[in-house]
C-alpha cells in the first residue's frame, strides 16, 4: 500500500510518499509545494496543481492529512484553512480515501510521546525510513503523518485480514 | 456578461447568478448548497460538486466571492477557511476569473453604506433585481457580491471600451 502524507500550510504544503508492505515501510519521495504570493485564486491553483502532479507521479492508494492548527491570529487561521481546503479538494478530486490525524496523534504514533518537538519527529522519521539525512521540515511532517496512517491502518488491516478481506488501491477487495 | 456570486460558509454556501447588459441587471438564479455534517472529505466533496453543478447549469463568465470573516473562534475560522478553499477550488477548476470583495465593499456597492445591516442588503438586492420576495439570506449575500462585481466591472469595462476592447466569457476580446 502506498500512502501520501500531506502537511498543508498557507505558504508551503509538505508531501511525503511511503510504501507499506507488512511491517516494512519504505521511503518513496517527499518534498514541498511552495505557494506563490498574490491573489488567492493563484495560490489555490498552485496547491491544486502541485498535489495533482504528486498524485499522478506516485499513484498513492490512500492519503493522510495533518489536522494543522496554529492559532497565531484569525487572519492566518483563515488562510491556513483555505490552503487546507484546496489540498483536501485535490485529494477528493483524485478519489483518494483520506485519513486525518491531529499533531498529537502524529507525535504519539511516530515518537511515542504527544509532546515531542519537531526535531524528535524529524529524527524518528529519518530512522523509521532509514534516510541518510534529515528531510526538509515540511516534508518530514508529511512523512510523519503518512507513517501515522500506516500504523493506524495496519491495525485496521489486521482486522480485515482476519475476516479474509484486504485493501487494494485504498478500497476493500 | 453572466456573474456567479458566491458566499462561502462552513455549513451553507450561498450562490447567486445575474446577467449584466449595459446598465441592465437581471436575476437568473440563486440558492444554497448545504454541507452535510461528518467527515471533512465529505463536506469538501459536497461543496466542489455543488458549485460545479451550478457552473455547469448556468455557465457564468466570471465569479465573485465574498471575503468572509467572522471571528467567532479559531476552530470555526479554520472550518470557514476550508469551505472557502474548496469553493475557490471549484471556481479555479472551472477556469473562471474570480473577483474578491470584502463585506464592506459589498455593503458600500449595494446599499451605499459600509455599515448597512443584512436586512438593508437583502432589500436592496430585491429592489435592484426586481424580485417579488426576499431571497434566502445566504443567497441574498451571494447575489449582493455578484452585483458588487457588476458595479466594479462596469467601471473596468467602460475603460476597456474606450480603448476598443471588450470582455467576453470573462476574458479580453
Amino acid at each position: 500500500m502506498r500512502i501520501l502524507g500531506i502537511d498543508p500550510g498557507s505558504r508551503v504544503t509538505g508531501f511525503g510518499v511511503i510504501d507499506i508492505d507488512g511491517q516494512n515501510r519504505s521511503y518513496i519521495a517527499s518534498g514541498c509545494i511552495r505557494t506563490p504570493g498574490g491573489e488567492l485564486a493563484v495560490r489555490i491553483k498552485s496547491i491544486l496543481r502541485g498535489i495533482a502532479e504528486v498524485i499522478e507521479t506516485y499513484k498513492p492508494d490512500v492519503a493522510a492529512v495533518e489536522i494543522v492548527f496554529v492559532n497565531v491570529n484569525p487572519q492566518s487561521t483563515l488562510m491556513l484553512g483555505q490552503a487546507r481546503g484546496a489540498a483536501m479538494s485535490a485529494l477528493v478530486l483524485a478519489d483518494l480515501p483520506i485519513g486525518e490525524y491531529t499533531a498529537l496523534q502524529v507525535k504519539q504514533a511516530v515518537v511515542g510521546n504527544g509532546h515531542a518537538d519537531k526535531d524528535q519527529v524529524s529524527q524518528m522519521v529519518q530512522r523509521m525510513l532509514r534516510l541518510n539525512g534529515a528531510p526538509q521540515s515540511d516534508a518530514a511532517d508529511a512523512l510523519a503523518v503518512a507513517l501515522t496512517h500506516a500504523q493506524h491502518d495496519s491495525g485496521a488491516m489486521k482486522q480485515l485480514a482476519s475476516q479474509g478481506l484486504t485493501i487494494k488501491r485504498g478500497r476493500l477487495a
